[in-house]
């Protein structure tokens, strides 16, 4: 690393003291976070360690931040997504010392020189969302590799991209699959997903969910949390599906399945989180009732085909902030919300603190095994320690004052025995 | 009415052009009320008369206001609550020609001024929201009884006042109590309320209410609407009620009820809907865990004892708008949203449309029948007649494209007769 | 009365063992009505009355029997359903004393004898299940009118048919319509019938709900009951309707709605709930899907129009008891369950005991007030005086060992108060 | 083989047509064995192999047994639990030719004799459920190792006892963990177990659900399945878990998590799914409400400790079938189902016949798998193949009438690029 690194890259400085006490604000749901920076303020496990963290710059990253810094390490943020930058706490972090690029709603050219200033640090250790930095590493910048120990990947999608990188012998460090560590995926994509996406989609709309149809595509660990919190304020809830167990498992939970084009007829509200491309295409908007509205929660904004809405249409208006309305040229309007783009980060606050809490400890700890033994495992991608998840459940059931029932001693051996009959 | 009228008093009429467009955007999800609209433009029912509407000015308020207006009203609006007036609303209604008094967060004496600027119009009827006008215009503004026809009233608190004047025989005009019509009570309290409480706890505090344990006082229609959607949401949802009835109720739709001493010490969150004045009190902050947060979706901001907790409190602290903690001397915080205002107007955007579609439905035929019957009517307080309920519930289906069985004549039959056995 | 009545008439007297045992049983999950037994043991408020009881034979009104005659009067019962009588509750009853008509399967003829056995005791008191004792007293029985003092009516259907009598001026006594307590309809049709009416079909069928699209006539509280318990067994839940406010409410309660020449197409089970005629019939089943399942959850067996589906059907099959198939020409097969009686009292053992507790603990209560001030009211229905509803719901609360919150002074000041303002 | 074998012990051959009609309505629920059916007479994969099935002895089993033999195999089949046993099924299938060796009721010394004579066959394949077989095998008959080709494992408890044989080098053959198989345990242990146990409880008792406070121990799939579904009753479920994670999951899904020895004071209900021996005792039994009930939901009968109980208990009542109560000497009663015994096989009927579909499917497809490749495999414990899991899942959705999207060619593409970005 040389003298040439851009120190931060925001929009607004003056904005530091509001997103302080956002930060603040946010940390009293992340008990785990904060009790694993206690410990880390005393035995400093990434001492001299530089990060690069491509994450959503929210007031919950900001609180990883800091954790990162308290075990020695130097962190560096870059945005993972345009329209999830919050600017006041990207201010924070800058007005507190921290290397930052990010600006709310920076173009594509923009977000990859961020990436590449971030990388210019030469990290150590790599926090990635999406695995955009990691292949921009592979890609463009293998002048880092030379100094990366390894990666965590926080979300489906760039554990996917990471083990065709591994697939095709292309990887080169270890990574680790942070979004498959239970207590990331079971809680973060199911119950994160579930509420901020509603939340986003009544910012946006302020839309009575109640007696609406709503169509969720895909029924993933986010899906399913879509489709839970949708019924859950009474909307009735139509899954689809490419894969027949989800789909059945779909069918047994109470919901409608419909391929999307019979879907797409009856739909008020659809939903996407597949992980998948134009999963809302050309010919469901063709079908779509008058005043159909469509947004997306999966990572990418490649699920609803706008390029293809956009040539259908004859007029486009935006009504409120995040809602622009396509009119087709039978008269029928289609509305989308914030662009096709990840709704919850970009209408609302993303994942509510207290689920981030446990990701993000999830994300502090395999930077710690990394820091600890990255430098001998070949490259490939790995999950999360089972002790790890144990360890972050117990600490957020504690910080709720819930305490469970312990294994009696009788009990462990006969789970381990097999000379019980009936 | 004298030229002495004051035109109107709002915060920033150059907000009209983004008011506008909200107003739009909602009356997509007010296909009722445009019906209606569209046939009082050819009836004129309310030709010539003065109404004053003193209501949540909001986006459904205002399609409200054009709905009586082309029935041939003159409407003139005052805000019913300080802090739910939407300013770009008030501002385009102005820029439209309508008389507006409203300000957001106008303090108490701005308030009644208000009220009493509108009833200088000298009002042929009445739309109330709390019984504050009927009320101002019983104790001080007797001048106007002279003009007024009738009045109708929106929430159960009004109603409850009204009937309370009624029984004292002060009540000097019919009133119509639009709250008690199935199609406002069963929907806009159940499901709006619902809705859009869970929306404003969002917005304030992006909490996560999975997991969470949320205190519900009050298992009216409100109350359920909101442990309904809380649970919905994925929190663990204990009742509290004085009623027995309710009570029971609340415990076969499988809630826990305590009493508030017990249920104080153990939620996260809590949410007044009781209609009723200091269910919060002293006593239950004693015993609150660090950092609860409390918020009221009653009507009046009486529900939780602030004056006791600001005595208690050794410092207060605004994190977020709308989001102020009391800090208390043992060191424990206390969360207090919206200043103990109905949460849902203060910090989200009240009611959905779709709601407000039937309520204002209501209120626009209600207008009418007092138009046209109003003057025979002896002073009390009138139910909504049910054939109103039925048309307005039939448009709704028809509007979202649901078609209803009809009983065949020998159903018909089946039903008077009494002459069938087992 | 003289002595030319009949004793009793059942099935099998040696079944009374097993009776007994199973009275005991329903008797401790009825701790309203033993705390009424208590009382009424000490104040002995029916001294001297004769009561016929046309009620379902079950464990829970062997319960109620005891009560009335702890209470002085003598209890006369026969069945209000020729399938719902439990033989071994017969005989138990008898074999204590009591005077019972009542043989499980017995047929119409023997069912109206049974009626007419019972009048000939001469009652002071009738409670009565579906308004066809009153009936026969009215048309054929008028000789007993000059003992009758009232009666009380259990269910829905049969307060319509006192209501037909009232509005003809036909009525001759009055009647308590129990069915309209809060304490009843609200919990006996809507958490009664709608866990009865589901493990009815599943001891019937042992079919897998989770999956299933279920059809729902009707959305009273039975239907609404039917409707929540279906969908929380994982089913897939469609509502057909007449009213267009009831159609509503099931809209937005997350249901589909559709009428039921559509629902038909889909259905995978049926079950009626409206109290009305032939609201499944011919054209239903002309378009319903091979092997779909229809039952019946409303008081008589007229819902489903089997006199057309046997007219249909080229061969009927019995499966399982309960359980048959009628095969049409087409080679569809659709099945009916308990010939389209009362699903929940023919197959399974009708409302759960805590249910009945707070039904039949109106009875007994409205039986003492029709005691004490019948001979003074005139003939017409009547509801239940609410003072009884606080009360019942009270017991039940505590024999539940919940306590609830108690209006303070100061709130009950406020509640009657008109005075407060904004 | 010789032929000294015992042809068939069962308790009354008069009931095979009744059996016969209950087999035929569990196949109508039981569409994807009907076509794997139709698939094996034409292709004849099990061709001359005998194959001893240890299953519970019901419709649903029947049906996979006649598969089997459509497939050209000869199957020969015990009781897997002595309380589950459905006699009628057993007599219909002896009548048409089968080896079946099971009585209900019997006792453990007929069980083990019954699992010997079965063993004489001498089989190829063996179908176990619980491991009892198995470990009857590897302990007292090691004399059959000799034609065992494999067996597969239907249950969660018998796949520990058998990974714990391979974990000691003990297991002599390879052995197909069906239960882990997608379609057999998303689907069984939750769906069913969840509905029967339910279904068990209600036959047992009639007790309302509505209201009581049910603690279900161990959320894993059968306890998610029972909570779901006793919350879907209206119930206030209780959870109680030794693993963080899961208990984590549980609070997240609204539910209240508890220490058992705290749960044990509130509980009206409890429903032991743990897997574990003794998660009730003595220590609870002694704190908890009287009329207390406790069933258990797990596979072996020791989750609930009887002995315990028996020996704190001074009386005990048989009050309905299955329903006994054990008399403390302080006067509390703690009563228990089915004598702790599996609660859905003993009092209902087990899994609904649509569930065991897919169970038996993937057991059928195992047998085959076993019978291609088994003598190929080291002697270990082996996945379901994932093809069988998605063409059972396939075919049960294409049976009840379900299409769902497929993959376009560019969807295929994107999915397995790593090239695309942001």
């Amino acid at each position: 690393m040389n003298g040439r690194v851009i120190p931060y890259d925001i929009a607004d400085l003056t904005l530091a003291e509001q997103g302080r006490k956002r930060i603040a604000w946010a940390a009293r749901e992340m008990p785990v976070l904060r009790l694993l920076r206690e410990r880390f303020e005393r035995e400093r496990p990434l001492e001299g360690l530089r990060i690069v963290a491509c994450v959503h710059v929210t007031t919950e990253t900001a609180n990883l931040a800091y954790a990162l810094r308290a075990a020695g390490a130097t962190p560096v943020i870059c945005a993972s997504n345009p329209l999830s930058t919050q600017d006041d706490v990207a201010a924070a972090l800058v007005a507190d010392g921290f290397h930052v690029y990010a600006r709310r709603g920076e173009d594509a050219e923009t977000y990859y020189r961020h990436i590449n200033w971030a990388l210019d640090h030469e990290p150590h250790l790599i926090i990635d969302d999406g695995a955009d930095v990691v292949t921009t590493v592979h890609r463009d910048r293998r002048d880092v590799l030379q100094t990366v120990i390894g990666s965590t990947e926080e979300t489906t999608t760039g554990v996917i991209r990471l083990r065709a990188l591994a697939r095709d012998d292309l990887l080169a460090f270890p990574a680790i699959a942070v979004n498959d560590a239970m207590t990331k995926h079971l809680f973060d994509n199911r119950y994160g997903t579930g509420q901020s996406t509603i939340d986003a989609i009544l910012r946006a709309t302020n839309l009575l969910l109640a007696g609406k149809t709503v169509v969720v595509a895909g029924y993933g660990w986010c899906g399913r949390g879509i489709a839970l919190r949708a019924r859950g304020m009474g909307a009735h809830v139509i899954v689809t599906e490419v894969d027949p167990v989800r789909a059945l498992e779909a069918v047994m939970d109470g919901y409608r399945v419909l391929p999307m084009r019979e879907a797409a007829r009856v739909g008020d509200l659809f939903v996407t989180a597949t992980g998948n491309l134009h999963v809302i295409d050309r010919e469901h908007f063709l079908v779509m009732k008058n005043g159909a509205i469509v947004c997306n929660a999966g990572h990418f904004n490649v699920e609803i085909n706008l390029e293809a809405l956009a040539e259908m249409a004859v007029e486009r208006i935006v009504h409120r902030p995040f809602v622009e309305e396509y009119v087709l040229p039978d008269g029928r309007a289609i509305v989308v919300l914030a662009e096709g783009r990840l709704v919850n980060l970009a209408v609302a606050e993303g994942h509510p603190a207290s689920v981030m809490d446990m990701s993000f400890a999830n994300q502090a700890l395999a930077c710690v095994y990394l820091a600890q033994r990255g430098r001998q495992l070949p490259a490939d991608v790995y999950p999360v320690p089972a002790e790890i998840d144990r360890e972050i459940a117990q600490l957020k059931l504690e910080s709720m004052g819930i305490a469970i029932d312990r294994l009696t001693p009788e009990q462990e051996a006969y789970l381990v025995s097999w000379q019980h009959g009936t």
